[in-house]
């Protein structure tokens, strides 16, 4: 009976197909193939080989006809709840946007319009070749976990956390430390680990001015007993860190507060992250921060952020789409087109000209999917086409009217 | 006889439709209608009205259920023959793209690779909703014209016209200014006005470093001669102003000594427009030059341009994709994105700021419609939805997992 059930275990061959691996390596098999068990990459290599090993095993055998596989990517910062908001917040000034459209907004979410949000979301995130992605923090977790068990993606689901601040929405003033980590820790208990392993929780900060010293603390420390990752946007205008300095009195903003109370270390994953100096990029290095680029929010609210010089730095660099009135468009693909562009384009402020050799396409593709993986604390299981791994991937006919010809493989 | 004959002539409704004209009034139709005999708009209103007038002469009848029309988008510059050479230049400097790879590619193209690879570029711009392109200057305008018919695109086609410079390929060294100006009479006169009126021949100019004001005089007076237009790469990178400033003994670039030369007229199509100060900005303006911002390319290889500031000038500003290898892309849908994002980010440099409310949608819906048929020097026939033009249009799909919900409407 034990071996009946070992032997009837799904077995699927994709073959005949350009195999992207992304592995320590970065192997690339121009006629290759994967074997799957189940949910988890038994063997890559090429196709000739897989086809003799394996063939005899398999339940299904897809010739891909030289399409070209990949890990699936992952998005490492999106506000699920804000799908239904696309569209609210178009050119309107900063403050508008947050006080005036997007909390007032959030503020009146129920747990259903979260579940649709994030269904919504999810759809928009699948096609654009998504398999994981982080929630930035929003609304209703709960919500979201159903909708992530239903569309069948992985996600770090967090909350949109704040014991502080100005201009809060009547429903989320006044909330104290302990409620905001006590809340979190319900539903890490209810939802981590759940949806056959798919769903995680982290831990939320929605930014540093509407977090005390004390939650801060209290997040880093009940991270470390949980064993989970925190998403906070970091850094995001230069605004926040003219904040930072007056009421924190440090010298320069966010990250140097940061640093000098031990938040900085390698579960943090740190948003936008545009109004870094220099000293405050080797702070993010030897902390091991991750920071989530989003090229549109960054172009259209933020400003640029230096790459560049973060990856120069060791800091593992991944790439977000942000919520839709951030950006409107939730394509992970997108954002790889967005951040090779303007990365090349703002060294024109420093050299005076721009520097196409800046960010190339194996450095952006690095971005969306093992730096992905790590970001999100995940490159155990995904990440990159490895024996061993989940079976996270996509195919991409590379034939379409916008991909041919086909010169840089 | 003849009454017959009016009386057969094709009538199609197109109603129950949001019908976004771009007219001088900027009038949007919530529930609207057009009325389209042959080629032409003969009514644009209310689909009440619309319906209760023509239903009886129509031929056709479409319920658009609720669609969105707006007129077909423009894209004016495009390198049509460098379709087939997407990928050969990606993630190398501009010397190595230019010398290494896009002039050698280009100048050993047959006729028949031409025609092939402005089919290749036209089907692309199509699914992006393009019906009329201005060629930036390529290979075998006759290739272009023979792929451009087949395809029923609009198009202002130019040859890539060079007298001189530095390290030209073999084939193109050493041709003389009559025999440039010679070839194009000729292409004109096999070309122009052809394709039911679709194809126009317009004159080609490179890019200053490859021209000697001989030439641009020349081409100046043979535009006014043939009543067409000029389509130039102006003030591409800040070399080029170095370049001009040493050789032409002007105090600053391109722009001021084609202002000097009496070049800057109302039929010059400037494509890019990247490094020009505030008196440039305003020859451009008092010229009645029109400028084609390729937002891709400039993030890429050349630099932010000051469209803003353009704008506020009154100048008439419209969108480019430019050719496949600066840009991989050939939707101006993306462009549009791309527009909206970078003109917000770009402030931040000059005020410490993004401004969000820069180039907002209603704009950047104008430069890829109405302001490209300004561009294009079309504008009587093209670019808003009115009673008189043609019938270039295209239907936009609301209910697009990537356009729900529709809040800005």
């Amino acid at each position: 009976m034990e071996a009946q059930r070992t032997k009837s275990v799904a077995v699927t061959i994709l073959h005949n197909a350009t195999i992207v691996t992304m592995d320590p390596d970065a192997r690339v098999f121009r006629n290759g193939g994967v074997v799957i068990e189940r949910d988890a990459i038994v063997a890559v290599g090429q196709s000739s080989d897989i086809l003799h090993q394996f063939s005899s095993l398999a339940h299904q055998i897809f010739d891909l006809n030289g399409q070209i596989v990949l890990p699936g990517l992952i998005n490492t910062h999106v506000h699920t709840s804000q799908q239904l908001g696309r569209g609210i917040a178009d050119d309107v000034d900063l403050m508008t946007w947050l006080h005036h459209r997007i909390w007032p907004y959030e503020s009146n979410m129920s747990e259903e319009d979260s579940y649709i949000s994030t269904l919504l979301c999810g759809i928009e995130l699948i096609h654009s070749g998504v398999t994981c992605f982080a929630e930035a923090g929003g609304q209703h977790a709960s919500g979201m976990a159903r909708a992530v068990e239903l569309l069948g993606l992985r996600a770090c689901l967090a909350e949109s956390i704040m014991d502080a601040g100005d201009g809060l929405p009547a429903s989320w003033a006044g909330r104290s430390t302990d409620d905001c980590i006590q809340s979190q820790k319900e539903l890490y208990k209810k939802h981590h680990n759940t949806g056959d392993g798919r769903i995680r929780v982290w831990l939320g900060i929605r930014q540093i001015m509407n977090a005390t010293d004390g939650l801060l603390l209290a997040t880093r420390d009940t991270a470390k007993e949980l064993k989970t990752g925190i998403h906070m946007h970091v850094a995001e205008i230069a605004y926040e860190n003219q904040f930072v300095t007056e009421t924190r009195k440090v010298d320069h903003g966010t990250v140097t507060h940061l640093e000098k109370i031990q938040f900085l270390q390698d579960n943090l994953l740190a948003a936008h992250t545009v109004w870094v100096n220099p000293a405050e990029i080797d702070c993010l290095s030897r902390g091991g921060v991750k920071v989530s680029h989003c090229p549109a929010a960054a172009m259209r609210m933020l400003g640029f952020a230096p790459i560049r010089e973060m990856l120069d730095a060791g800091i593992c660099v991944s790439l977000g789409t942000d919520g839709a009135p951030s950006n409107n468009r939730m394509s992970i693909v997108d954002e790889m087109y967005l951040a090779s562009l303007i990365n090349k384009g703002r060294e024109v402020h420093t050299n005076g000209t721009t520097d196409p050799t800046a960010l190339p396409a194996e450095t952006v593709l690095k971005l969306a999917t093992i730096n992905g993986a790590k970001s999100v604390l995940w490159d155990d299981e995904i990440g990159s086409l490895e024996v061993g791994k989940k079976a996270d991937l996509v195919v991409i006919n590379p034939s379409s009217w916008t991909m041919v010809p086909l010169h840089d493989r």
